[in-house]
């Protein structure tokens, strides 16, 4: 049987390892090929744009504000115990799309669940988040149909209107009369596309006036609302449950496992005619492998947990509020937190990178966005309220924050 | 401690359930934003494409000759341990992208044995195979640049080529002379992109020829390698290590996590400073959750055991050998396969669709792969040799396609 403390992964003890071919893989001389990565690799150094990846170690002694684990489950022995119970008895991968062998009971357990939960007809399980807005996007368009996007939207609701092939119009952020007039002329089919909490300022989108919008257009509403699963709403419903959207036969919701599930995967929740087109139509779904068991595992006893503990979700926004109100006493400046993700301007890439690095030296893990990964161009830092912070825990990220906040 | 055989997450046995709001989603009066959906669902229903998800139990009594796990380490002890333990002393999800806080030591140490056994310089692990691919097509093109992508590659290439604007040249399949002809007078930057083994008929492509002609014409290689990891080269080190072209300057592989490793997830491999332009700049990398330590775990776990068994991967191939060499005997036609993969044509595809569900009825599950999910129209039987299959069960399988074949 596994045990929890086993750390065998990370020594291998693999008598191959003797034998392994030594593949010293030489730069061959066929090299030019990329020759250019390493102009577009200087100019990054230049601007100070570079992007290293820093992997933790299990026991990470640092305070974590920079993840999307809102209500703190990722680690919560219930959730952990729900994905190794679920590789055990299903396997480590599915093994194949979910239309040929990669759809379990799990799976179909799953999206029941997470329908019934968020208030939606039917759902369907994909492999991210990321996928997940690849093939509502897709599947819910087509050439000669007219997407209405909202400027701040996530990277994966971009890239699904670049390879939908319909006609894609930019609006400004949150800005209904602004959905309003790109919908007015357009004769035929229209969808307005939408983040529910906006990823990087943390700002609710205003969906009843956008639904009210896309009502008198016929068009239909897609919100992607991986940062409101689990923390708005009745106890953690989600942004739509919140706004009486839920279940209505022209919106679409997108959610991700990966941030208050404490999991991986994507959700696509809907009108039941809309999840078959997508079983038969999304490019995302039909060619890729399942979500693994253990995710889905995961993803269930998270839901499960947070069904029997709604006040996790109200805690998580309360926390949001709270770090808020005290760094702007403090002379910061931060965006109001409709949910659980808190961002604090700073004066340059140089100056947010700098100050995250700080607080890193002093024991705090904060997100950091720059440019090219911020739609304005300006740089912050990025804090995520997680539920079960303690009291201690945020005085000492606050005291940090400020103590190492740029001057000027 | 979670115990193997523990089915609870079937069984809800949560008190929160009876005070579930009951939320009956009754279709609202703003149905018409998707009233074409059932146009589609119709034209779908008339043309006999209707696809729907059968999920399976976890104690399935089919014999699978339709899944992608290669060498039945989805399910084997030793994976699925490693995917539990991770889970267990990483957490059920990596809370964040890989950049912020979704880097585990795990997911490090996974790109490092990657690397070395499949002889590149560096390893970038992805949330799936499909990520990684549109993360590679996207990075290494650009606007101006060109694409010679083969015919009958993978989805998740063309979504690729779709997302990265550069212009993209379709060539017929397997013909470097086509290539050749693409890539003359094209002066820039330029990447011809292959499967190793094409997804549906598992034939191979030309490696070396197809090298060659870049070189000549100083384009990058970028290929799919999902279905040659593990099944493929030394060991199953995959189809660029046994065409001798792992490791070298212009060449980079994807592959999938997914297949042959019985997990999920994807891997891009190449030169140091290709892998570190990805962390830069591609899309579905920076934002994308990392991928799950589970899924990571049970991939590092099947990779130490595929290099203390090498045999799995040979014996895989032989069985595919042997498969086709038995139906073609028996009358059928089907494509000589290279790897794990044996495609048998079926006349139509309401015949291949009753020959899957007679197999299926006789206790085998086949793949049925029909358009539009094939390249060329052509509906067929996909049949995977999976390196754990005996002897008895290679007969009934044989047994119960060639009685259940299509007459005439
Ligand atoms: C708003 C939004 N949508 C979608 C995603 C993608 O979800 P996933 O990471 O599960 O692919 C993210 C973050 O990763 C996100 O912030
Ligand atoms: C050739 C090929 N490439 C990529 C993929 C995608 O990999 P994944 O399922 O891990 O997303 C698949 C199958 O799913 C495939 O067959």
């Amino acid at each position: 049987m596994p045990q929890d403390s086993a750390p065998s992964l990370l020594r291998d003890t693999s008598p191959a390892r003797l034998t392994e071919p030594s593949a010293e893989p030489a730069r061959a001389a066929y090299d030019e090929a990329f020759d250019w990565l390493d102009t577009a690799c200087a100019e990054r150094r230049d601007a100070g744009l570079v992007r290293t990846l820093r992997p933790r170690p299990a026991d990470s002694p640092l305070l974590d504000l920079a993840g999307n684990d809102y209500l703190g489950l990722a680690r919560h022995l219930e959730v952990t115990r729900g994905a190794a119970q679920a590789a055990h008895r299903w396997g480590a991968g599915a093994t194949g799309s979910r239309l040929v062998t990669g759809s379990t009971e799990l799976h179909a357990l799953l999206e029941t669940e997470l329908a019934a939960f968020c208030g939606f007809e039917a759902a369907l399980v994909l492999s991210s988040g990321y996928a997940a807005n690849l093939a509502a996007v897709t599947a819910l368009t087509a050439p000669g149909a007219l997407i209405v996007s909202d400027a701040g939207n996530h990277a994966s609701l971009i890239d699904g209107c670049r390879l939908s092939r319909a006609r894609t119009q930019v609006v400004p952020h949150a800005d209904p009369e602004a959905v309003r007039a790109a919908l007015t002329g357009h004769d035929g089919r229209a969808l307005a596309v939408t983040d529910s909490v906006f990823s990087v300022d943390g700002d609710a989108a205003p969906l009843p006036a956008l639904a009210e919008v896309c009502r008198t257009r016929g068009a239909g509403l897609l919100v992607d609302d991986a940062h409101g699963l689990g923390v708005l709403g009745e106890g953690g419903r989600g942004a739509l449950w919140a706004a009486g959207l839920a279940g209505d036969g022209d919106v679409v919701a997108t959610m991700t496992l990966s941030k208050s599930l404490g999991s991986q995967g994507g959700v696509v929740l809907g009108p039941a005619r809309v999840i078959e087109h997508l079983v038969n139509t999304a490019r995302s779904f039909i060619f890729d492998t399942g979500l693994a068991p253990a995710a889905a595992g995961g993803a269930l006893a998270a839901l499960r947990l947070l069904r029997r503990e709604p006040q996790r979700a109200t805690r998580a926004v309360r926390i949001a509020q709270g770090l808020h109100e005290r760094l702007t006493a403090a002379g910061l400046t931060a965006v109001r937190p409709d949910a659980a993700v808190v961002s604090v301007r700073a004066p340059s890439p140089e100056a947010a990178l700098a100050w995250a690095a700080d607080c890193r030296a002093a024991g705090l893990a904060v997100g950091c966005f720059r440019p090219p990964s911020v739609p304005d161009g300006i740089s912050r830092l990025r804090l995520t309220a997680r539920a079960d912070l303690t009291a201690a825990q945020l005085d000492r990220a606050v005291g940090t924050i400020v103590a190492t906040a740029p001057t000027g």
